[in-house]
C-alpha cells in the first residue's frame, strides 16, 4: 500500500470517453489498496480558448479576472472526474483550491504554492476516498484566485506529493515517457527507463517537453520519485530519481537538440570588466531569452569574441539592440540564423574519459562543422548548421549505444 | 444615484462582443453615479454543454460534483465582463460565492440563498466599484458549492437586491419586456409598462417566461422594485411593482397561454373525504405536475365529476397511475390530449364586473366551446380545444382592449 499523486495532462482527460479512462486507472490503484490524490488539468484545449477570449476583450486583460477565468478550466475536469469515479462505485470528492486551501504566494498568473492544509484530505484518503485536485492554481493570501504558470499542475502535482508525503509521484501523459532522443525524428529513439532528476531538468529545457522543469526541479529538491508515464498504453514509463539511486551503464543518457536557433558573435569587444552585463542586460531587459554563451580568452588581452544564441525569431529585435548600446565596443557583429543546438546528456558523462573527444571526432567524421561549444557536469552542447541537425543526431544516438 | 442591482441572462452574455456591450450598460450607470452590483449567467449555451458532459458519464452524475461543474459557467463570464468593464476604465471586481460568501441551504442543485456578507462589498461600490458576482451559486454551511435551480440567477439578483438593500433590479433579456401575450403569436400584442408582481407570477408561470416565478414572488414578499428590460435595445421596459402603486386603467393585463396541456375528468367519483387527496398523491408521487383542478358539486350528493390538466407527456402514465389506483372508485375516465389553456390576467379584474361575462360570450361568438373553467382573484383561465388557441387569444386580446 502506498500514498501516490497521479497528475493528469490535458491530452489524458481531453474528452469525456478519455476522462472515463483515467477514472479506470484511478479505480485500479484504489482497489489495490493506494491512497489516491489525483490531479488534473483542464481538458486539451480549454486554456488556449479561454485565453482568447480574454485577449478578444483585451490584450492587456486584467491579472486577477484572467486567473478567475483560466482556473475554472481545471475544476470542470475535477468535478467531471470525481463524478466518474463515483459511478464506478469509488468514493471521491473534488477538492478546490479554496476548499483545501492551498496557499500561494507571489503574483496572479505566476504565484507559487506555498503550503495547504492536509488534514481533511488526509482523513478522506484514511477512508479509502480518492481526492480530486485541479492543478496549476491556488489562492492568495487575500483570498484571491491565483494560478501559478501554464505547465502549472506539473508543480501543484510536486507540490502535493511533498507536504502530503506521497511515496510517489506518476506524471500522466501523452507520451510514453522520456526518450533518448526524439522519437518522432530518430526512429531508433529508445525509452529511457530511469533518469536523474538532473539529466531529466537537461533534457526537458532542451525540448523534450513531457513535464515542467521547474516541478522536476522542486522534486530533486525534496527527493520526491517520479514517473512519467502514458495514460494510453500499461507499459512502463520512466522513473525519475535522485542520481546516487541509479546504476549508470551508460555515459549517455540522450541526445537533445533545440530548433529555431540563431547565433550572433561579436567580434573585438573590448576586453573590461562589465562588457558582458553592458551587452546582456539590455536584452534581457526587452525579454529576449539568452541561452548558450561563449567567450574565448583574448590573444591580445585586449579584446574578445563574445557568442550567444537566442530563439531565431527574436534575431532581428536583438541586432537592433546591440546596435543602438553605445555602452559596449566591437570590430563586428555577424549571426547566422539558421543554427541548431545538439546536446547529449548523462550523468554518467562526468567519470567517463573522452566523451567530449569523441562527440567531436564523430561530427568531424560527418563533415559537420561545430560553430560553438558549451559544456557543463551532465551536458555538452555544439551549436551546428541547421541542415546537420538530423545527422547529427542520429550520428551521436549510435555511437553514444542508444539505438 | 441609486443602488442597483443589474442582471444579465445567458443570451446578453452569449458571446464576447455581447459581454462587451454589457459592459457599455454597466459602465453608463457606474457614469450617473449609480452603485452596481451586476449578476450574470453563464454564457448561453454553456450550462447545457456542461450537463451533457455530466450525462455521457453518468445519467445520474453525483449531485455535489454537478453544481461544481455548472458553477463554473458563471465563473467565466464573471471574469470576462470584470475584465471588460477594467478595460473601461471602470475599477471592477469578481466575487466568487465562496470569497463572498452567499451562504445557501437545502440539497445540492435546489439550495436556497439565506445569506450573505455585505462589507467589503458594500465598501468596494463606495468607491465607485462595480462587483460582479456569478448568479445561480452559492456555498453550503460545511463549504460545498451548490446551485440553486435553472434560470436560478433572477433568484441570486432579487436576494442580493434585498440583502445589499438595493433600490431597483434590474433583468435584462433578450425581450424588452413583459407582453400582453405572446408577440410572436399576436402581432399586435403590446409591451406592457407597468405590471403588478401577482400579474407577473400569473403571466410567467403561464408561459411569458422573461423571468423566474420565485424570484418574483421573493421581489414581492420584500417588496423590491423590478424591471425587465432588453439588452439589446435602449428602450424602457416592463417595471414590476407592488399592486398598490399601480393605477389601473385597463382590468386585463394580458392574455396568456399555455400549450401541450391534456385534460383528464373522472367521471361519477365517490365523493366522500380525502378522495381528492387518494386522487393527487400518487401523482406527485411520480413527478406529474397538476395544473388545473376543477370539481363539480355532485348533484346527487354521492358522486362527482372531477377534471384535471397535466402536461401532454405525462398522460399515458397518468391514466396508468389512475387506472392501477385501488384507493379510488368512478364510474369513467376520459380524456382529451389536445387542449390548451387561455388565461386572462389582470388585477383590476376582481373591480370590474362583467369580465367573466365578457370573456364567455366573447368565446361564445367565436364559437369556441369551453371545457373547463377555472378562476382565481386575477386570472380566469378556460381549457379549450387546441385549435382554437390562436383564435381565442386573439379575440380577447381586441375584447379587452390590448390591441
Amino acid at each position: 500500500m502506498a500514498k501516490k499523486v497521479l497528475k493528469f495532462g490535458g491530452t489524458s482527460v481531453g474528452t469525456i470517453e478519455r476522462i472515463l479512462h483515467v477514472a479506470k486507472i484511478i479505480k485500479k490503484e484504489n482497489d489495490a489498496g493506494n491512497e489516491v490524490i489525483a490531479v488534473v488539468s483542464a481538458m486539451s484545449g480549454k486554456t488556449n480558448e479561454l485565453l482568447k477570449q480574454s485577449k478578444t476583450i483585451s490584450e492587456d486583460f486584467d491579472k486577477r479576472e484572467l486567473d478567475v477565468l483560466l482556473a475554472s478550466g481545471e475544476q470542470v475536469t475535477s468535478a467531471l472526474l470525481a463524478g466518474a469515479l463515483i459511478k464506478f462505485g469509488i468514493n471521491s470528492k473534488s477538492w478546490l483550491n479554496w476548499q483545501i486551501p492551498i496557499l500561494t504566494e507571489g503574483e496572479n498568473s505566476n504565484a507559487r504554492i506555498i503550503n495547504m492544509s492536509t488534514s481533511s484530505i488526509n482523513k478522506f484518503l484514511s477512508e479509502k476516498g480518492v481526492a480530486i485536485i485541479p492543478g496549476f492554481q491556488g489562492i492568495s493570501k487575500v483570498g484571491d484566485i491565483t494560478t501559478i504558470g501554464r505547465g502549472g499542475s506539473d508543480a501543484t502535482a510536486v507540490a502535493i506529493a511533498k507536504i502530503f508525503d506521497a511515496d510517489l509521484c506518476e506524471i500522466y501523459t501523452d507520451v510514453d515517457g522520456v526518450y533518448s532522443t526524439d522519437p518522432n525524428k530518430i526512429p531508433v529513439a529508445k525509452k529511457i527507463d530511469k533518469i536523474s532528476y538532473d539529466e531529466m531538468l537537461e533534457l526537458s529545457s532542451l525540448g523534450a517537453k513531457v513535464m515542467q522543469s521547474s516541478a522536476v526541479q522542486t522534486a530533486m529538491m525534496y527527493n520526491i520519485p517520479l514517473e512519467v508515464k502514458s495514460t494510453f498504453t500499461a507499459r512502463q514509463g520512466t522513473k525519475i530519481f535522485d542520481q546516487d539511486s541509479i546504476d549508470y551503464t551508460k555515459s549517455v543518457t540522450g541526445v537533445a537538440y533545440s530548433k529555431d536557433d540563431a547565433k550572433i558573435t561579436l567580434v573585438g569587444v573590448q576586453d573590461k570588466p562589465g562588457v558582458a552585463a553592458n551587452i546582456f542586460e539590455p536584452l534581457s531587459k526587452n525579454q529576449i531569452n539568452v541561452d548558450m554563451v561563449i567567450q574565448n580568452i583574448s590573444s591580445d588581452q585586449k579584446t574578445t569574441d563574445i557568442t550567444f544564441t537566442i530563439k531565431r525569431e527574436d534575431l532581428l529585435k536583438t541586432i537592433e539592440i546591440l546596435k543602438s548600446n553605445k555602452t559596449i565596443q566591437y570590430e563586428s557583429l555577424n549571426h547566422n540564423d539558421k543554427v541548431s543546438k545538439i546536446s547529449i546528456v548523462g550523468a554518467g558523462m562526468v567519470s567517463t574519459p573522452g566523451i567530449t573527444y569523441r562527440m567531436f571526432r564523430s561530427l568531424a567524421d560527418e563533415k559537420i562543422n561545430i560553430l560553438a561549444i558549451s559544456t557543463s557536469e551532465i551536458k555538452l552542447s555544439v551549436i551546428i548548421s541547421e541542415d546537420d541537425t538530423l545527422k547529427a543526431i542520429k550520428k551521436l544516438h549510435t555511437v553514444f549505444d542508444l539505438d
